[in-house]
């Protein structure tokens, strides 16, 4: 069992050490840790975001634990060359298609919502967001139109086995779950949604357990602040995902608390082959403070145990230790408490 | 000054016979009001939701008072044919390209909104959004891949002559309030955004007391939740406008109670061209029932004597009413209250 460890940038090594803590604390047998450098990291020693060494770490390894990437050094260069490509450019490299976002309040934490503690504390949903078409991946550029202006240009566009792989895992997790499922479009605009729309009822078909409902994107976000609590699985393309899941992270109440698995179609002898992060950045304000709340990354450890590599009682033991050291009190400043990022990973330890 | 009265579908017609009432209530010398027919409401007579008695109504008259579309009667109809796409039409035949829509919590509502009480009553944001570019109205169409599958593309894009004039109406927009504008983007992945950004930061040059802010869309919509009263002013394209204008129309509490307005380039002799519409649809659930909450549609009413008559007592004559009608406890099912739309109607009368 391959893990390769990317901490990238900003407060992602703080954090990755704490989440392989708690991995080396569960002493599972056969497990390998790889370093290597990502994003900003990556770039200062190899001039890239993302430097073949990198990919061929991520490629020789079962599951990927990623930090989070992104450095206001960057911020003049070149877009490719910027640290955020190299999260564009693993998904894609790897075909890592599908990415799940789960948003619960934890118990006890509901006051720390924007939202009502009533509206934030009913909240449990999944979002499986597209992360390999859409108008991230379509063709892109800057062009003169006719009368000598710029015009920035980006296609958005999915076909049909794109949507339907997707549909596959959201049908499959809505199984898992309360058999409700949201697909989320703008298919009164978008050619591209009206595919995603006719693509999704297709599948449904092979799912009769599956209730499936479809809304606008402009609904769903109005929904996901009014009753975010009546969502269970939403499943939608990259670009909405994109704002939705952020949107449904906050409601939860930091996003210092939610982790992320980005999976593909390539299986490994212990399950599916994926990347885990944090659903924050690399938060370039507090780094190197030992101020970041690691709650995130270690849940996303505890995402990779479950789905790379079968190991759901250990993932659940993970969660656990989380849920009960936060509800004993282990806050950092994101939830109005006062320790830092190796005293929470020391409680986490302890409530193991 | 002649006002194009075009209740459409669902709701509208109630909504629309309250603001009417309380246009004619104000007096104003030299209104006229010409009736016509669009959505579903024109489809059944012209077979089309758009058709050219309509269009050519829009083109004669000073403004547009614009009800609601849609209607699931038509959910089977061809895209063009739907509802729905009278208001698409109507925004590109007319050029209105710049949509705005403010949001801010009635005094004594805070209590509505699935927000925090203190988080929902500091919300008093404008959001310019761009309304005749981008995603909505670029190349799009279903093609066949080399391997035979369907594939549905849009091509979204922007060119200079676009960006700026929705950044000069943004920037004076900031300029009548705090002078703080946040444009909201996709730079780090898209073109389309990258053009935008440039556009903006070289308009910025012409408004020194207005400081420009960027932000992605993904923390856009998580700051929106997190603390929306952050924001002022919100310039975005299309496709990100309609989401985050959805979604802190939310926020506020009820969607029966925001009004939007849709400008263009045409000046008449009174003010500049535009139509005015509620933010909400035609919620064909409770159409005929007069239950529905005809605020949003008297506000819109408001507005359209601001922007395109010059009338800005009036207008605040009755959004004073509006206020006062409200904190005096006329609410309908939508804000917990037992009002019916005429009762609603005459309360703001009452208060006028
Ligand atoms: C960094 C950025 C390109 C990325 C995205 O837009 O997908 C991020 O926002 C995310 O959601 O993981
Ligand atoms: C009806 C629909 C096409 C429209 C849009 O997406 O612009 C609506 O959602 C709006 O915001 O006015």
């Amino acid at each position: 069992m391959k893990i390769a460890i990317l901490p990238g940038d900003g407060i992602g090594p703080e954090i990755m050490a704490e989440a392989v803590r708690v991995l080396r604390a569960l002493d599972l047998p056969g497990v390998e840790l790889h370093d290597g450098l990502v994003g900003a990291a990556a770039w200062r020693v190899h001039g890239h975001p993302l430097p073949p060494e990198t990919l061929a770490l991520m490629h020789a390894c079962d599951a990927i634990l990623f930090g989070a990437v992104g450095d206001p050094a960057c911020d003049g260069l070149e877009r490719h060359l910027r640290p955020e490509q190299a999260v564009l450019g693993m998904r894609k490299e790897l075909g890592l298609f599908a990415n799940l976002r789960p948003a619960k309040v934890f118990p006890g934490l509901e006051a720390h919502s924007s939202l009502r503690p009533e509206v934030a504390g009913a909240i449990d949903l999944m979002i499986v967001r597209e992360l390999n078409g859409d108008v991230y991946f379509g063709e892109k550029g800057m062009r003169t139109t006719s009368d000598g202006q710029r015009e920035g240009y980006d296609i958005m566009s999915y076909n049909e086995s794109e949507v339907r792989r997707i549909a596959h895992v959201a049908f499959r997790t809505a199984l898992g779950r309360s058999g409700r499922l949201c697909s989320v479009d703008k298919a009164n605009v978008l050619e591209t949604s009206q595919l995603w729309r006719d693509v999704m009822i297709e599948v449904a078909a092979d799912y009769p357990d599956v209730t499936l409902e479809h809304m606008y994107v402009d609904n769903a976000a109005m929904q996901l602040v009014r009753a975010p609590g009546k969502f269970d699985t939403i499943v939608t393309g990259n670009l909405f995902g994109d704002i939705l899941s952020d949107q449904a992270s906050m409601c939860v109440g930091s996003i210092g608390l939610l982790a992320s698995a980005s999976l593909g179609a390539e299986q490994t002898a212990f399950g599916t082959k994926g990347a885990y992060e944090p659903i924050h950045g690399s938060a370039p304000d507090i780094a190197g403070k030992g101020l970041a709340n690691p709650v995130a990354m270690i849940l996303s450890a505890a995402m990779m145990l479950r789905h790379s590599f079968g190991l759901e009682a250990e993932a659940a033991r993970i969660e656990a230790a989380v849920a009960s050291a936060l509800n004993a009190g282990a806050r950092g400043a994101d939830l109005g408490g006062n320790m830092g990022t190796v005293a929470i990973g020391n409680a986490v330890l302890a409530a193991l």
